[in-house]
């Protein structure tokens, strides 16, 4: 493979897919590199990077499993129905996982040659910089070296891992590991109660499992607001998630049996967990190993981070851009897709622009956790006066008819001008309810603005409504 | 009861209780006046109209059941999850819909306690008007007369009944007696394919019904996007619906037995349906008898709906006002909540208005159908240019996960101008995703606008995002 492009995007994860597609909308011809293959039987590279391959898509087929088993299991008696004899083949779970994953990422294949995006198959690095643009060699099933005047760095993030507890995805894992257990663990241990840790955690207990979760930090979800937050865990908790906090971690032994978790608890006793598998899930760090940067003048700082421009996403290397997990901001797939369509069009010249404030935050569990914009607590910090306005599901005809009456909306709203400063959802479907708040942030909207527009009755949208009304205190169902 | 109130509502379902509560928020003295018991034990008037007790809130209870069933006993074996012997007690299901409805119009009263607002429980009608405002006569538990500067009529809608089919909500039921059947028919027979009998015949087959629709016009859903009625119906008979659709009803009979419905199919032939029972769900007719409107100067037109002006919600009587079922517009709850507020803020001297162009609709069928805005046929008639965008959720991730990947969405933009006309959606959630579209509209955005909003990955939201992408061929994931 020897070849010049316009662009040559390096990873095909969400960030590097979509900005690939977005360039060839654009009328660029483009490259995209991808080593991965994760466990394609053939070993071929698979797009959709961690997202789609052992993230975001299989962690919500597995959710929506393990949802449909717990409802069978405990709730739909609440209705009237009867079953006996429930019972989950996990094998089949994970073939259904799987099957989804498959069928996506041989969806964006289909995209890049609908798109003609070639797709160089292997592992790139900056090789140095000529007349054609940056060299970018491929080491893999496409070996060579390609050229491009724009080169977009998405290479994602990896799990981070701890000194001392080897991942072995076995017996201790990360996210990979924990979306192919053969079967429900008895007893599963998670470090980390972070995003990662509640989603999977919540899937296995789901399952069956009997799961502890050892986190260091002595608050709860700390960068949801605090009020949520508190919901949250009450609802986990009440789940049956034995979620421990402000523990730290000692030795963790791992045996042919399972895996033995030393820890000092928020107390300061020492305490044993004794565990069939263990999920670590402490954090991601940006893969920018190996990319070779010093061939084209570049760095990472100390944290693997590659710094970018608040605006286009542009490196110091005229040309090369870096997008998603590797340069700062929030580690979140559609984070990584809005920057690679900005940087798309950034190279072909447009202005585009991304208002990070508006960009959705999502937490799958049970109920779901979903926010834009800013926490109370944030709000105090910067002295910003404000308006809070909350209402629950539970005064909700929808919710209570789907008999999912757990959790609330709230409404932040600038106390002099009304403006939305920030919407909180804990709440079923969360993550798709926060679309509307999302859109009507970019709008700059009152919470009158969503107060005075006609939601559908009976919806849960009409909780966000409810919200809007109550930062003024004329909810009128409450 | 002899008393003076700033407001009198004649009426307590959605329409009316809302007008109540948003005029005591605004300072005034509020009676609302309720004399449908439904079916309470005790006879009270039960707050919530129709929706609550016999329409909206029910008929989701019933969904919600009706679809775990349907999903227990024929999809989660695709999750690997396998149960036996699942079973459905329909005088539970009931049971539980009963218990919601109940604890739903207990929260209404509530309201109007906290709210300080009167309730008359008795039927109201206009005596004439004094120097007090106009009489109320109360006819029941709360007998008298009332007085009011200001009058809001409420009173809703009833369920048409048509000559030679004598609804005994046994045999032959309207949406009251469709929604307390104490076993699941085995052959349902239903007329009329609107929103109410497609509602009701997919909640009855999902709990085992062999449903039969019988509609006299020759296109399906004929209010909805052509596009997506088209969808509806080829989903709605792969899951087992039979529609007959440009038939024509001849005798209908009932025996002890069932009902025989003789009627004539769209090709002239002769045919009959026999059934254990039949709903009719043929339309809605305003509930304006006995409201003794000459005492006022008022009357109603031909079809019993009264008269207002097109801003106000004002009747030809100063300080009378008509919302909801008995005016003109759709008959939907939020489009009579709307108003109920509005009107109240009338009263008060602001200057409320309602874009009725962004009233959502939604039919409650699995998928769900929903909508703001614009047709493709009814652009096309006003001969507007429009930019059609549309996108599968069988191409969204989570739609995938949930199982949930029938359906699309679809935008349709001002060919010039690029603003969002309407959008169109049938799918899993349609009734949520349709707010963000609301929102949007009521904003006059662009499609360009929704494009280029960050919404979370992944969500079903996604879809909305694309399908306003694909208004300029620039979906992403398509």
């Amino acid at each position: 493979m020897s070849q010049n492009f316009d662009v040559v995007v390096i990873g095909g994860g969400p960030g590097g897919y979509i900005a690939a597609i977005r360039a060839a909308q654009l009328g660029f011809k483009v490259a995209c590199a991808e080593s991965n293959a994760y466990d394609d039987p053939k070993g071929e590279p698979r797009l959709g990077g961690t997202c789609l391959n052992v993230g975001c898509i299989p962690s919500k087929a597995l959710l929506a499993t393990s949802e449909e088993y717990e409802n069978i299991a405990h709730h739909v008696s609440d209705h009237g129905i009867t079953v006996k004899d429930v019972s989950v083949d996990v094998k089949k779970v994970i073939a259904r996982k799987d099957d989804i994953v498959t069928k996506m990422t041989g969806g964006i294949q289909f995209l890049f040659r609908k798109n003609k995006i070639t797709l160089l198959r292997g592992h790139a690095s900056f090789a140095g910089k000529g007349a054609d643009g940056y060299q970018v060699k491929i080491d893999g099933k496409d070996a060579g070296t390609v050229t491009a005047k724009n080169v977009i760095i998405a290479t994602g993030s990896k799990a981070r891992h701890l000194p001392g507890m080897p991942v072995d995805n076995e017996l201790i894992c990360d996210n990979e590991g924990a979306l192919k257990f053969g079967s429900t663990p008895k007893k599963l241990g998670v470090i980390g109660a972070g995003v990662i840790g509640l989603e999977l955690g919540s899937v296995w207990r789901r399952l069956g499992a009997e799961v502890t979760i050892l986190e260091a930090l002595p608050g709860f979800l700390a960068a949801c607001d605090e009020g949520v937050a508190k919901e949250a865990q009450k609802l986990f908790t009440k789940q049956g998630l034995k979620i421990n906090l402000g523990v730290k971690i000692g030795d963790v032994k791992a045996t042919k049996k399972g895996v033995t978790v030393a820890y000092t608890d928020n107390a300061g006793a020492a305490q044993t967990l004794e565990c069939d598998r263990l999920i670590v899930s402490v954090g991601r760090v940006p893969n920018t190993d190996g990319l070779n940067l010093e061939a084209i003048g570049l760095k990472t700082d100390e944290r693997g981070f590659i710094a970018i421009d608040d605006h286009t996403c542009a490196t110091a290397a005229p040309g090369v851009y870096a997008i998603g997990d590797v340069v700062r901001g929030p580690m979140l797939a559609h984070k990584a897709e809005d920057e690679g369509v900005l940087v798309a069009e950034v190279i072909a010249g447009q202005k585009p622009h991304i208002d990070y404030n508006c960009i959705p935050w999502v937490i799958y569990t049970s109920p779901e956790i979903a926010w834009v914009g800013k926490t109370e607590q944030q709000l105090k910090a910067e002295g910003r006066a404000y308006k809070p306005g909350q209402f629950p599901f539970a005064a909700n005809g929808r919710a209570l008819g789907m008999g999912a009456a757990d959790g609330f909306v709230k409404v932040l709203a600038d106390a002099q001008t009304d403006e939305i400063l920030g919407v909180h959802i804990v709440g079923n479907a969360a993550s798709d309810l926060i679309a509307e708040a999302a859109v009507a942030m970019e709008f700059k909207a009152a919470a009158e603005d969503i107060g005075r527009v006609c939601h559908p009755h009976p919806s849960l949208s009409e909780v966000v409504r409810e919200a809007a009304l109550a930062t003024d205190k004329r909810a009128l169902n409450m």
